[in-house]
């Protein structure tokens, strides 16, 4: 099935053509999913007094391989909504610790690969015109977001003139945001569960007639529905855990890009900053581990 | 070949054992790995005076699957040495963007697998107990990496009584390692080109009887000749960005371990935090998302 | 009169003892003191229904130096509640620039002044003791505080073993003190128009037993009403600043005081830190200046 | 005297015209001012082999008011030059602290009060102009005197549009100036013992063609030779702590005065603010407050 559109949205566009008994399902799923999420395709069919089969064939009319797989993005919705208490005691499930670890590893993986998959790259370059293009780039990210903004804007800052992180500090969010204009772009990252304030300062932004680029977890994030642009990348929810590791992949794809366009400007800039860096010693030399080589 | 062992390593320790013509080719490579990194095995063969079928063997002997391999380790450990400028140049080569994002992410990936591969789960459970069992935790980091330990000491302070997050800021360095006493433990994390006021640091504590956990990207950098226990995971260096996707996904495996064992005492102050998350709002609610989906 | 009481309770205090008139003087203040800040003692004694001298003897009875006296201590009490857009409206009384900002120095050294005044220095030293025996000491200021609460953070960290700076960043603030015990101090730094969130933080760590040092403009405020110990130091409230110059002032002499006491470890760490800044060139050496002067 | 004219300058200014005596004594003093800060009048003559009255008269040819003077203010210049270990073991001279304490205050605020004497504000206006006619305002500080920077950039965020804070962080203060042009301003704070790492970028924006507005404590301070506009205000050193206070007093005046040219712009930001800070529940609101008071 096509990653990008999600369950629910896959739900409302296909309403019409369900059959009478597949619409039962959908109803129920949209207003239940947190108890849809985990029923057998044959309780679910008891639940809303269809057949198993109906239910198996609904899973394949939406596109996807299997009613398993349906379950799956439906699991992945919840998880958005459980409390951090709730997903702690999930981890009860794993038998032993390496197995655990080996998960977390191969989730990250997997996002990356849904990333690559999703991604659509003539969005991805409509985002890279739109940085490059405004007069101003605010980076916006709260709570462990913080980092990715953070990250973002320590690289962007080597390519484009105005670019400023906004995240908590002694000035409101609100106050950095003041002189947004319609000019100027910001990048919002929002991943579950959600900052209220992140999403209240998106908002603020778009009604002064800022663009909004949202770096976000999938079609129906409250991020996303704010954004002009959407770019998408899942993080990992494991335990008390965010891993924002495929966001950061593909925060690093969308500098290398903007990068790309901007490539000579930057040769002089790091031209400069090689020489500042050597005279203060920044990055350790060469010489000392060639030294360290050849003492065998 | 074991992948936690790295090629000027394996030189060294194999050394004896070579023959006369591969252990010329051993010393040219030691000393002048920046130009071996580029030749071809009949090249390379010639410069040293041997034939091209005893380079082929010579990357046999060590364990690689052929010269291409070998090559390839050698170029990477060249990457690190390489100026910001030189690598933007190196970019030049994809033919269009969307292969090189692709690269990029698909990298990503292969650098968390590596991880994967090469973590020794004893050693990576060792690091878990000294991180427990020490008195106070400091998280140093600075640069790009400072966005990294700031990610892990955020989720580190809600497992544990002392944790100080170590970065660039009013105090040096120094004088936030100050105190650190032979009951504490220093994480560090370093990447190429490895800031040297990082190392200096690790130094610094080390000789104050302390405690280092390394997390850097091989055996050979200069944090992990430092460190008591080294975790490696690989960046990804891309034009003038350090990827740090790996080490990520390292740290959060890594949190996730150290609170599985705090299971009781994290579920409790998390516990405590949702009553003021929720009177604070500081989340979206899962109320207005239903309402959202139910808009149809 | 005595300045660190201050009208309102003065007049609680006293109300026993007042004539009837002068009863009827102290109820309109109470309940429209932004109105009578503003009142000469005439308009304030026909508003209320009594003669002008009742009026002033009203103030000679509170202790106060003439009626103009009580009525500047009125209207600071009107400042602290003024928006800042009605704030920066004030501004247009000074006839020139230059007068305006002789006034904004005077007000800051009269404001020290105040504070060499009204210091009890057995309170004072009663902070400082509080200091040294508490296991952890957290220094908590948002907004314009943060930048105070940074500064004596700053310092402290060279005296003693467990200081944090708790302010806005990537975890809330009540993250940063979930882990307050009874055997820890917070110093609480709140100044007109008093943050929410300080007030709410403080309140959060007193029900769990911690102790509170207030660092205030005065005996009324939020913050003094929630803190076990209040160090008063005016702000100076001009236009859209808060000049917290008086504040910065009492905070050395509390770092001087507790340092004091710890002399011999200061020393020895100033000691071992001489030799790094030394080594890293953090300060600018005699001789460059000697070099400097010897030039003429 | 005129205070902001060195002793160091004055001496060099009136060379020609001193006695032969005379110029005995000012070039021991320029060549051992950290022994004449020491040695009493009679002392000094002996030393030089002049007679004391000499060394008077070489006080008042230079404008001071007794040998006491021209000592205290030597003992200023070496106080800039101790190392902090130095500084500490001064503190010893006070017999009780509370004496201690009330003259850290009494020193502020004569710091203040110098300020207000040696301030020309026709250069204080200048300084004004040149800010608000700038790109880009950079405000520099490292070490204590971030705050300061912190809280000057805070006030003229709400002034401005283009207004960054540097100092230490993930970035390096180089990088952060990497964009600095001859259209833009950098304001560097800087005060004894002179953070090395400001200098440079001083001189570094200077090179590239920006002006420099400095805020340090003399006109021989390294950071005035590299200013095109100097602010002075001193800072108060006691034992291991720089008071910053006077400086503090002085940036409150240059935002205030900032802040008057542009009325109009900030009335309107803090009207929209205003409503977001209600919005949002920032400040401690007057309600509270009111009902405090009536419960009597």
């Amino acid at each position: 099935m096509k990653d990008n559109i999600d369950l629910m949205k896959l739900m409302q566009q296909n309403f019409a053509r369900l059959s009478k008994g597949q619409k039962l399902i959908a109803e129920y799923i949209m207003e239940n999913y947190d108890k849809a999420a985990f029923m057998t395709a044959a309780k679910l069919g008891e639940t809303v007094g269809v057949s198993e089969s109906t239910v198996v064939r609904f899973a394949d009319t939406l596109g996807y391989n299997g009613y398993r797989e349906l379950q799956n993005e439906l699991q992945e919705v919840i998880k958005n909504k459980l409390t951090t208490v709730q997903r702690i005691s999930l981890v009860d499930d794993y038998s032993n610790k390496e197995n655990l670890l080996k998960k977390v590893f191969k989730k990250d993986m997997s996002n990356i690969n849904k990333t690559i998959d999703e991604i659509d790259y003539e969005i991805f370059q409509e985002a890279v015109n739109e940085i490059l293009n405004s007069e101003k780039v605010y980076v916006l990210g709260l709570r462990s977001s913080s980092f990715l903004a953070g990250y973002l804007g320590f690289y962007l800052n080597f390519i484009l003139e105005n670019v400023t992180v906004v995240t908590a500090g002694p000035s409101d969010i609100f106050e950095q945001l003041l002189k947004v204009t319609n000019k100027d772009i910001v990048i919002g990252i929002s991943y579950p569960r959600y900052s209220t304030r992140t999403l209240e300062a998106l908002n603020y932004v778009k009604r002064k007639g800022c663009k909004v680029i949202g770096i976000t977890d999938s079609l129906i994030s409250p991020a996303a529905q704010i954004s002009d642009i959407t770019l998408l990348a899942s993080s990992n929810m494991v335990s008390f855990v965010d891993s924002l590791v495929a966001p950061m992949s593909l925060i690093n794809a969308l500098v290398i890009a903007i990068g790309m366009e901007k490539k000579d400007d930057i040769t002089k800039y790091f031209e400069s900053l090689e020489d500042i860096w050597k005279k203060h010693s920044v990055y350790n030399s060469n010489n000392k581990n060639k030294g360290n080589i050849k003492n065998r």
